[in-house]
């Protein structure tokens, strides 16, 4: 059946979640921009890189930054220093924490680093959660939004009192960010004045920026000196990384203003979704442009369902079902650059179409 | 004096070394020939990965073969594997390996590997030195060819010995082959021969081949399999890395061919600095693309003397030049694209005028 559902979603008139394939038209378009005669970086020196890192600190608020091929080395060469720092090999995250469930166990195999989960799969971390905590860490990690979940998000004021007691008890705050740029729109705040509550910052210049790859981490002087011999130490301080900082360049100026866009629309498209029988989104209501939909129906009901949905209306909706047990099933949306380009006419009956379907099993 | 230097040798009209400006144009030529509606890789997986991917492990010879951001991670790795299969966290190499001097010593920080140095910083790694090693090891690297020394090669029988001797022992035996497609002429051997005195082989696509950046790692499909779980932990495994391999495939396509003449073009290029005062190769007479240039005068009187030498002659022979001691100093030379474009009287002339220039020192 995948197959089958796989196909139609791709040939789908009309794709609503995302920015578009990932495809090299998208490199081609960043680089079309640049001048071919512009120099490329030399192992983490060189104009290109350097001229992004300052802008990527300024935008972060922070002292100095530095460009990593990939999230999961910023983060686990994050949580060495401050662990290095305070002589202590232990770290503080959720159970759905990307370290723990994407990264092969790197953080334990490489660093020898030992994580206590907070909260647990069905919520975010509170401050109880920290407060209450047993074992003395060197660092907890908030991933803001908490994507796993739906990309869920505490209150500000949680935020606040999370880090004033960080502060206090001399734990350092590290914040996983990927779709940092996403929340802003509803906390309000800039991405510095959320930065200036945690010492240490990881974002991702391909989820809803829609580079190619890669990812930023900020933070203090000391910490940036750190994490670049690091990087180095990981296989991660390229000849050239040239590519993908174009890239990130390139399509950050494209999006970041576009963030409030997309997470009006993802609460538009929540709607949709939410008025479908024995389907919910969650959160209720995004925080973000992204958000998980939850059907009350197996992961290949909804595909063989699904797929006939998108051949009759041609709108495609996701092309990957998860199953979360026997009985009901997931995906992910983003709100990107496609979803303005979907007749609202042929979204509304797609979505009426849904419902009866759902209704019909 | 390194500033002027720089200038000099960057504002000459011809450049005797290298394939030229490590600029955007490069990556804007080997996207040209692919179609923008390519679907990039997916953390691993897609054809556009696995294409190139069973290429190489078909170039070399072996079952299989895994792209890696950089040779740091995919040397590392492979050490740990085989450290790991053996039960004992102990390598032997060269004291100018990659590992021991380029790499903040990532192989002991993230591995806890510890190297048995073998040889010196004058010579190649010899059987007797392997023969004679006091204490266990899980696996020998051999760096084919010795980069920091000139890129000196041992005898192919050498070779042969080294591998049959770690064969009976129960040593696995790695290559360091970045500028493997560079020493095949030499050897008259193609990379699957070279490659078969080998259990694991580590290849360069920026070196001669001229790429972005980037690294292959081949051999056995467990060790492959092994080593895509390491790339991940390491922070390797992108969303995307095919802007690094579309410009590998297309440079390897166009430069593999290419590489005996480069090969003769350097033995030619050799022949010239040996002709001068004070100036000689090592090797004297090179085994590939790459020699070094050693000077009998200190690092600051060549500045001055070559970026006169460039000024007056239109030739740039090489802008970094390295200091051995206070009264020697040595850049590296790699002939590449570049040498055939320079007119044969210009650098006949430019060498005439470096003799001279040594005589009056």
């Amino acid at each position: 059946m995948s197959g089958t559902f796989t196909k139609a979603f791709k040939q789908a008139d009309y794709h609503v979640s995302g920015h578009g394939s990932r495809n090299l038209q998208v490199l081609k378009d960043a680089l079309e921009s640049y001048d071919g005669g512009m120099e490329s970086d030399m192992y983490g020196s060189g104009k290109v890189i350097k001229d992004f890192q300052e802008k990527m600190a300024e935008v972060l608020g922070k002292e100095d930054a530095v460009f990593f091929p990939s999230g999961t080395m910023a983060q686990q060469i994050a949580l060495r220093i401050w662990c290095d720092e305070k002589g202590l090999k232990r770290v503080a995250y959720h159970p759905l924490c990307h370290l723990e469930i994407h990264e092969e166990d790197g953080l334990k195999e490489l660093h020898h680093i030992k994580p206590v989960l907070l909260a647990d799969e069905s919520r975010l971390i509170a401050l109880e959660d920290v407060v209450n905590m047993k074992e003395e860490i060197a660092c907890l990690l908030l991933e803001l939004p908490q994507r796993e979940i739906g990309g869920q998000l505490p209150d500000y004021s949680t935020l606040e009192e999370i880090s004033a007691y960080c502060r206090e008890k001399g734990i350092k705050l590290h914040m996983d960010g990927a779709r940092l740029f996403e929340i802003l729109p509803f906390y309000q705040k800039s991405a510095a004045e959320v930065c200036s509550l945690f010492d240490s910052v990881y974002v991702s210049v391909y989820k809803g920026i829609g580079g190619i790859a890669g990812a930023v981490l900020a933070g203090g002087k000391d910490f940036i000196d750190k994490s670049k011999v690091w990087k180095r130490r990981h296989g991660g301080d390229l000849i050239s990384l040239y590519p993908y900082i174009l890239s990130a360049d390139f399509y950050f100026g494209q999006r970041q203003e576009k963030m409030a866009q997309y997470y009006k629309e993802a609460k538009e498209l929540a709607g949709f979704y939410n008025e479908c029988h024995r389907v919910s989104t969650r959160p209720a209501e995004p925080v973000s442009n992204m958000f998980h939909v939850h059907f009350e129906a197996p992961k290949e009901t909804m595909e063989s369902l699904l797929a006939g949905l998108y051949e009759e209306t041609g709108i495609g909706l996701s092309g990957h079902i998860r199953e979360i047990n026997e009985q009901t099933s997931y995906f992910e949306v983003s709100a990107g650059d496609l979803y303005g380009k979907v007749p609202e006419e042929k979204l509304k009956c797609a979505f009426q179409k849904l419902d009866e379907k759902m209704r019909g099993l």
